[in-house]
């Protein structure tokens, strides 16, 4: 009989075979046309948990998509008990024609696989139905009890997960939770994520005249939605990246001499990190470092705009409407519902009378913080360094996990980010990408890090 | 034998059919995707105009679309000869889900015909077309000379028209230009345009990233296009409506008191107007008012703008591109491409390092002045007064109309601008449409005028 890791390692190329037949699933939870098809990715996750080993699969509904649990709880009253939690859902693919690959159809190409949701967060998460897979069909038994929790609201604010928490606590009773939807720092260079930034989601829709004017019969004499959206848009954030809107940064908790030194060790290579972006300069709030402003700062970023005529050449109209989607990301101790609210007292005072302004606050969640010295932290760094040969460094990271400030916060779980991405993955951009040796080291750190746990104090 | 009156009457209906046939070709200039049909739209105009009995008839290439001619010349040398002007082309037809019925499909409903080029300009054009069948098909012969010029590059600024034009003076002598592409006052009340605004359009690109980046991840370490483009689009324009690029009123000819108090009298009701609008209020420069504004006073609109996800929902990027197609209309003596470079100029002055600009100046067209006390003026004016029983009005038009400018000034060409549209026709708009009354009025005032103008002096 192999052990786990050997049977990870024969078993290979089918646990290949099968993420890419869940990949093909266009789950994208904030469009309503792909409803079905994030549907069926909960049905495949509860299916390949079953054929895992897992138990008590369900498909539990919710007023939007389906959470999908299951759970393997035989290791005795003693054993502690690991939540697992991950997201089937991905962002939109749009825009298309960037996409070397189409999206959905999941292609190899130098050790990597690009689909969308390979790194966000399929690829991640199936990590650990085939650590858990390892452990059942060898030893035909797991070395601590485990909890699975995967959800499809997570690129949309995880509203209804949150609300399924608060019903559930002694379903979803654990020692600690583990999570991997993060990136490491490199190839063979682990890093856990102990920060995330919270985020909350604007939308803001300027409607001027009752439909789209000549601009040349009444241009001069109606306010156009696109230049007072505009002019919005200036006053919500200076050119050197300072937020305008009164009390956003009331609440931020100002960053320690000790974190600041802490991320001024973090081995970021300025020139090779803007060469990924393609952009022309770094750029940003000038008083704080690029690691500062991109992992333990607020910000906000104008994710999508339009109005008027966006097809060829021109069309010279005044548009009746126009519209701005806007992102913004927090950090401790920022309230989404309260950012949402002065930026809606704020526009509301500066727009003027010759437009209407509506605004749609959506989602949003706390930033988190996580201890950094807690047992499953030791098992995690020492699963990765025995998967790596490389130590595990602690970072922030700019992006959200919604749920993580409500397994450490809340609940009180001792969380472990356990990522296994890299920095230029593209994930929620044209090509995303996960790295395949990862696919393949992150089942061994996950079936070294449940034995590790399991022994963890 | 009928007279040509008559004959308009009674073929009344034929006419519409064959408008209606007209309307049905999109004939979109901007979209190189309509360009067969725009050809197909070229071809119908020599049709029509070589079965009205008009000579010549040619199709005539240019670099993009072609120009129709044809001419009927045997009036006699004493005659005089009028050059009549007309376009083809049409505005796009989107946003379609706002069109009632589709653009391209002419739909009649309480008197109005609704399809895109209605109005502008097919409608008005074909008015002169049937005036000179129904000489032809009566008398005989025509009371003057006429020569028929109908382009189908209008709504993208004329640009080969005005080549055309230069390499073929002595084809295109004439004593004075007739164009109807512009409105009267309302129902019943003509109104004779004696000035148009110029334009010119430019486009800019704003390049951050090399792709979309998670807004997340990269958010506040990367400046974001579409925030830029909303610091630019700010700085080009106050809220108040004074456009604030360096130079750009420099050449602006100050409005005489005389022309002031002209503007004043003239009878536009705000009320009226603004309802008609949609809009919530008036808007503009405060010290001018809204007549000044809306014809006298050059402007600058965004008729588009985009950039990152505008899908459904919400997509977290930080997105690599903004856009933004901008309209500027100009009085006299404002140049178009002197406009075009201050705009440049100022753009790359205040764009950040952070970003790249790119900008493309297209098209554009001096403002025209015309000459009130001209034989032309007087012999359109009793025409439209024989017709409509009604007194016509001078009034400044806030559109343009490129080629007026050229008749006027350059060939030094007396023109009348004899509109038949009305306020509320929509052009450029969805729901375009053209009062059918004023069709068959314009065919009457046509011929009218036709015979005042072989005996004006």
């Amino acid at each position: 009989m192999p052990t786990p890791l050997e049977y990870a390692h024969n078993n290979r190329d089918t646990f290949l075979t099968e993420l890419i037949d869940f990949l093909r699933i266009p789950s994208v939870s904030t469009q309503a046309a792909r409803d079905a098809d994030t549907l069926e990715a909960a049905h495949w996750v509860a299916r390949a948990m079953t054929s895992a080993g897992l138990e008590h699969v369900e498909v539990i509904e919710t007023k939007r998509h389906p959470i999908v649990y299951g759970d393997w709880l035989h290791a005795g009253s003693h054993a502690p008990t690991v939540l697992v939690y991950g997201h089937y859902d991905v962002q939109p693919a749009e825009p298309l024609d960037l996409w070397e690959t189409p999206p959905f159809e999941p292609t190899i190409r130098d050790n990597y696989i690009y689909a969308r949701g390979a790194a966000d967060d399929k690829g991640q998460l199936y990590v650990h139905v085939k650590a858990v897979e390892s452990y059942l069909r060898t030893d035909g038994r797991l070395p601590l009890n485990v909890k699975f929790i995967i959800e499809g609201e997570e690129e949309i604010g995880s509203q209804n997960l949150h609300e399924f928490i608060s019903h559930n606590q002694t379903r979803l009773a654990a020692d600690s939770a583990l999570i991997s939807d993060s990136s490491i720092l490199g190839i063979g260079k682990p890093a856990l994520v102990y920060g995330l930034r919270g985020n909350c989601h604007v939308m803001v829709d300027v409607t001027g005249p009752g439909r789209d004017l000549h601009s040349g019969s009444y241009g001069g004499g109606i306010n156009n939605p696109i230049n007072a959206l505009a002019h919005l848009i200036a006053r919500l954030k200076d050119e050197q990246g300072h937020i305008l809107i009164p009390g956003f940064y009331d609440r931020v908790r100002p960053l320690s001499a000790e974190e600041r030194e802490l991320l001024a060790r973090f081995p970021l290579d300025e020139s090779d990190w803007l060469r990924e972006t393609g952009a022309p300069t770094a750029w940003g709030e000038p008083e704080y470092t690029l690691v500062e402003r991109l992992s333990a700062r607020p910000t906000l970023d104008i994710t999508g705009m339009y109005g008027g005529y966006i097809g060829q050449g021109a069309k010279t109209v005044l548009p009746a409407r126009a519209h701005a989607k806007i992102s913004m990301r927090l950090v401790p101790d920022q309230d989404p519902n309260e950012i949402i609210e002065l930026f809606r007292q704020f526009a509301h005072s500066v727009m003027p009378p010759s437009v209407k302004i509506d605004i749609h606050g959506a989602g949003g969640s706390r930033a988190a913080l996580i201890e950094r010295d807690t047992p499953p932290m030791r098992a995690a760094a020492a699963a990765y360094e025995a998967t790596f040969h490389h130590p595990a460094v602690f970072m922030r990271e700019g992006g959200s996990i919604p749920v993580v400030n409500r397994f450490e916060s809340d609940l009180g779980l001792p969380t472990v980010l356990m990522g296994f991405g890299l920095p230029g993955d593209r994930i929620h951009s044209p090509n995303e990408r996960f790295y395949l040796p990862n696919f393949d080291a992150g089942i061994v750190t996950s079936i070294r890090y449940l034995g590790l746990l399991s022994q963890a104090e």
